[in-house]
């Protein structure tokens, strides 16, 4: 049994589509299909990848037509997680021909840009199966789209790291000057944050790794070591804290990487560089019934 | 001497870095700059692109940095539109540390997507130098962002198709099915679109051209023409209407189609699918200063 | 047949309704009627007008009740741009009395104010009726209410100019200025905008006229011109732009203009001046029913 | 000295601005002006009356440039409330050209609208000069602008009614119908509401006047009466409660109603049917310094 | 027969329970429910009072639910202004599991906050029983949620005071100390508050509420008299304008200060200090159901 | 050294306080002050304790007057997080007389409240000085208020749990009941749960603390259990969770509650039933200068 991955909560659902159906329908509306549509024509549309992918927000395509036609019935012939090759129905959708015409770019929007993050995110998970290192999202994701983004990466396999600045702290190279090491850097958190805040410490050798160690923090960022410093930054490590890689992984680089034996490996590309998967809407129209 | 490109405005700069922001901040805020970093400490960075490409985005930056901290001090070294190449210092910002470094995350994701957009389009753009051809984008564009990214187009050398459903008319395959053809559509739309409303349509043959030019349309869509059909289509056309060409243009295949002589070519990946461009901050830290 | 004018979009209905009925509720709600109306009541309303007019705005009214009472029922007895008698009923509305009384000058104040804008609109349309001209409107609207206007205009038979300063553009006297002459102006224009863009040009005299022709723009604003030079102008132009008069329009004058052969006149008056049309809610209250 | 009119609150002169602004620019802003000005030019406008009447929304107008310009100039040639004649300056703003031209059409729209207000109003208190009757507004008011609305009236030396449904208790006819009475629905509004709201009854005749009297209510809505039953209805009050007369209320019936003796008049059209007042903006471009 | 209390308007509600729960909810939503809870899964969950007190808020509990779960089932047990036993049950609410879970804590903040205020303020008007005394709230309330603690006052049985500063005027010691004493002030006020706008004065001695008489105010905020003072004001006024006492009321002295004859006595503490009353969402869960 | 606690975030502190003005000032401002003082006229007002207790709140406070007018001069005269006696002055502000007056209530009810956290959470962690027992907060906070109500917890030396369901996970009994047991519970939260979540199981026996160390949980939240049971289950963790206890904490009972060695000692009073601290506002006004 596969574990759905961890929904998006429905209010960011809501608020994600009427945001973006606003800024396709501008303050004219859809001109085209008003003028070309009648109000009372029904349609039925196939919503289909082009493109063998992962799908990820179905909710939200889902949505978007029912903005627009609230007595739209929509069936799902898969679900979010899926592995789908290029031509598969996603989901069937019936209902005001308008709605389905005047919603179709806003669903396929959202459907296609969060299917390729999935996808993307899936093609790594898939190179390093069969190790412990899971692949992590980052906070390099698109303004406004970061919980949909992450929502994505869980579809496609992925975990999640933190969602932003507050709920988890990870101290950067930048801190550690600013602190002046690992050591007064942790003390200095320790002194505000709570027991729910986990504390991750960017190191960059195996001295790095000691400190940190020595200080009890939960997890380690190795950034951008070598797999055979990563190994052996995990071996020094031996389970007392979460090891993470981090920097310039690559579909050729990341199977040797979880190799190394790290518990994460973080990606910033599978949110802010994973080109869409080509996802569209056929719609069936019965020319006497829709006019 | 080289016109800037019609710039964002400046509400929308506001908004989008706002929101950014907020999503970043969470409830509780950076917790780890907030905890390391002393409130009064000062900090010069430098903003840089780690590759070569083309900037878009500087406003939505400096505007990051600002409002975290009002009094900041930004430099540009260059200008949205510009071709940089890896290590250029795009410009330098002054200011309190704690707000460089809870900024710097949203500030390079607006950067780093805008200037990938901008950098993606630029390529094409160059390729099609000596021809007619504009390269322009469509409404396939990230939710929430399309303002943003239509004006990374236009950074990147290439023009803006319409900016939603309400300001252009656009009769495609689907309307075409309701209508019953193109004359009828076209009659239809004509019958409630003002003098402002430019109408295009969809054509897939030349019976369509000839059809869509007999009723005096605007614009032309060609949708996944091969060149040589291209070609054939802007000679029938001969001035009479704007030619668009669209559907899988790629860097190999936008040359031959811009050789056909057509007005535009429409590129959907220029903004759902281009990887951003690698932009980061390095942050000056003098330690008694500091902390 | 008569084409029905293109609808408002139904997120701007939502928007505006909820917007209204709060600035009227206020913090505490409508204290009267929770005072004297039981929560259980239920009543019938008859909206009517009760001057002759043109009729628009009947979605926003039906959504003003249905906010306050979900289940409510109403029948439409007419339907927006259809032209009404004094005493004519235009919507039967049946549900909670509370709902019907509290949302009553929400739905009041939005109907009369665009049946105003309707009504204005229409008798200025009849008065240029059997000549080419076309009335049409400009962004002289009240805030915040523009799309809605530009939607009554429509219910009157009026068209859309321009729905705000980025759907077209419209080069004004004080342009012409800084850019020192229509052809210098239109280059710098055509050097940024997209084909979607119509381009229009204010003119002032006949070498105006012809210097904008032969820069190929798409409109021209004949503004305050005699309806003899309007004549001049307009065959100046044969066919070649399309041709608009504006400047102090009135119901005493539009038709003489209209006689010049123009394609549009403009008018701002029909949203910015336009006097609301009287309509009234006819509360049909049962005693025992009711309390 | 003349009391200033009680002004209209700081943060909804931003929030009416922001949205007019956001309502006009669009998602692509100002295309016309932002191809053909360029950024650095500055110019001076002088806002000017076309009309005499009286003015009120100045502080929207600068507001409006200010968002666009935070360092313009604005100086005021006269003050909201004043009587001005055709061609008098009202103020002189000094700033950035595209600011200028881009935030024109937003604040000409605010102030023509609320100057129509401030003049119908004005003129109505004229034309009661030397009785004891104030000019008093409505809730009739355009939708989203009722605060600036009324401010208006204020200007134009009327008074303001209740501000919503909740903030004075108003029994009508159909509130009547359900209770059965005015003292049974006077009895129940009396069983909820504080000592802060005050209750008015409408009336429709002297039996009516007796009744709510004798329940002790602040004001009585004589809603309809003739003049001379007006009188009556005044003498038979005695300065025991506010009385107001309302219905069909024209500037030639005015005096009529006023030499009745009542307190108030109240008047739907001052707000939902004022033509705008025209104002205009010259801006005085200097060439060399503009472009 | 008991009046209701007036409701709080449902824009109210339904406005403060989304944001409630999108506070909540954050980006990832409820990871724990999520988690543990199948989609599919229905409960049943008993609201129940833990302590003794007053209900207030069940409109809002159900709000809560009902956004999560548009399927949700709500029996009442009780309404807001009951009295109830610690034990209980004030309504059943049946639907998705998860639904009931997260949104369990938003609900429960939102009836204990204001329960707490209702019991809080009942116990105050207990203690007055028998007196012409009303026990009102104040502009001391807990930003954000004046409305609904406003509401909760009266479900206690007390009494609003003004729900703002722009629905009554109420003129303390330094209005009094800028204008120079309560004659000047009251002019001024008078000079442009309409007539639905009460007229109150803070006086702190009987010369004070003499010259306010002689204004003429509507109400006098006796402040902090001992109670023989207030007696003797009260026979002053003699039912020329409502008394309000206030001024470090307790449980303690309230009955002395309503003994003294007052009509109102305002208190800050029952909506800014009082304790939450402690209610509880027992889950009946099915195992083989929920799951 | 004392560390200052982390800063509420600027946004946060901002978007309060338009709200909070926003609610108070309606749709006509404060008509009090309008009226009476003239809007060039100046005062310096002193924030004061007129109660000992723990100060938080004054970026709100300072905020609040700042945003009526931004010339505003504030000077702190303590920190957010300082102990004050009774009297102490917190701040003095100089600047628009009508701006103070206009937002005394606002910036009042802010520190009030915000203080009134701070003084009972200070009054805890005094109580168990010396053990190693922290405070902590809940989720039991007003709505709308969290993350301030959290910073208040932290200028009272207290510690923040979870700020929402999305950022820890907390298995309480409802989840234990659908999952079946703690084993399975955790299993279900390790399956989805990202490194970043830390893991907090209900327990409320023995056999519950060692399953739950054994599935590896971060925290164990001890619930209701007395102190000498929870001395025994502490010695059974025995460091290798974080222990917390909860359920009806006092002041009586929290020193041997701490003395049990727990690390964390949990209260939902703190936030949800302080009362307000209370503090005023001290106006000098300068008569001539005032008016």
């Amino acid at each position: 049994m596969i574990t759905p991955p961890l929904p998006l909560p429905a209010l960011a659902v809501d608020a994600l589509v009427r945001a973006a159906l606003a800024e396709d329908l501008g303050r004219a509306g859809d001109v085209t299909t008003d003028a070309i549509v009648g109000r009372a024509a029904h349609a039925t549309a196939h919503l289909a990848a082009r493109q063998a992918g992962v799908v990820a927000g179905l909710d939200l395509a889902e949505a978007a037509f029912r903005v627009l036609d609230p007595d739209v019935v929509v069936e799902r012939a898969c679900a979010d997680g899926d592995r789908v090759a290029a031509g598969t129905t996603l989901a069937t959708v019936r209902g005001r021909a308008h709605a389905l015409l005047s919603a179709e770019r806003t669903a396929l929007n959202l459907v296609g840009h969060l299917s390729g993050v999935a996808t993307a995110t899936r093609r790594l998970v898939d190179l390093v199966a069969g190790t412990r290192a899971r692949v992590v999202d980052t906070r390099k994701t698109t303004p406004g789209l970061r919980a949909a983004e992450k929502y994505a990466v869980r579809c496609g396999g992925g975990w999640n790291h933190r969602f932003g600045l507050d709920d988890a702290v990870l101290i950067k190279d930048n801190h550690l000057t600013v602190a002046g090491g690992i050591t007064e850097a942790v003390r200095r958190v320790r002194a505000v944050a709570g027991h729910t805040v986990v504390v991750e410490v960017e190191v960059e050798d195996l001295a790095g790794v000691e400190e940190a160690l020595a200080c009890g923090v939960g997890a380690l960022l190795l950034d951008n070591m070598p797999p055979d410093l990563l190994a052996e930054a995990v071996r020094l490590v031996d389970g007392r804290a979460v090891t993470e890689a981090s920097g310039t992984i690559t579909e050729a680089t990341i199977a040797a990487v979880a190799a190394s034996g790290v518990d994460l490996i973080s990606v910033g590309w599978i949110t802010h560089s994973a080109p869409a998967l080509d996802v569209g809407l056929d719609v069936v129209v019965e020319r006497p019934a829709l006019d």
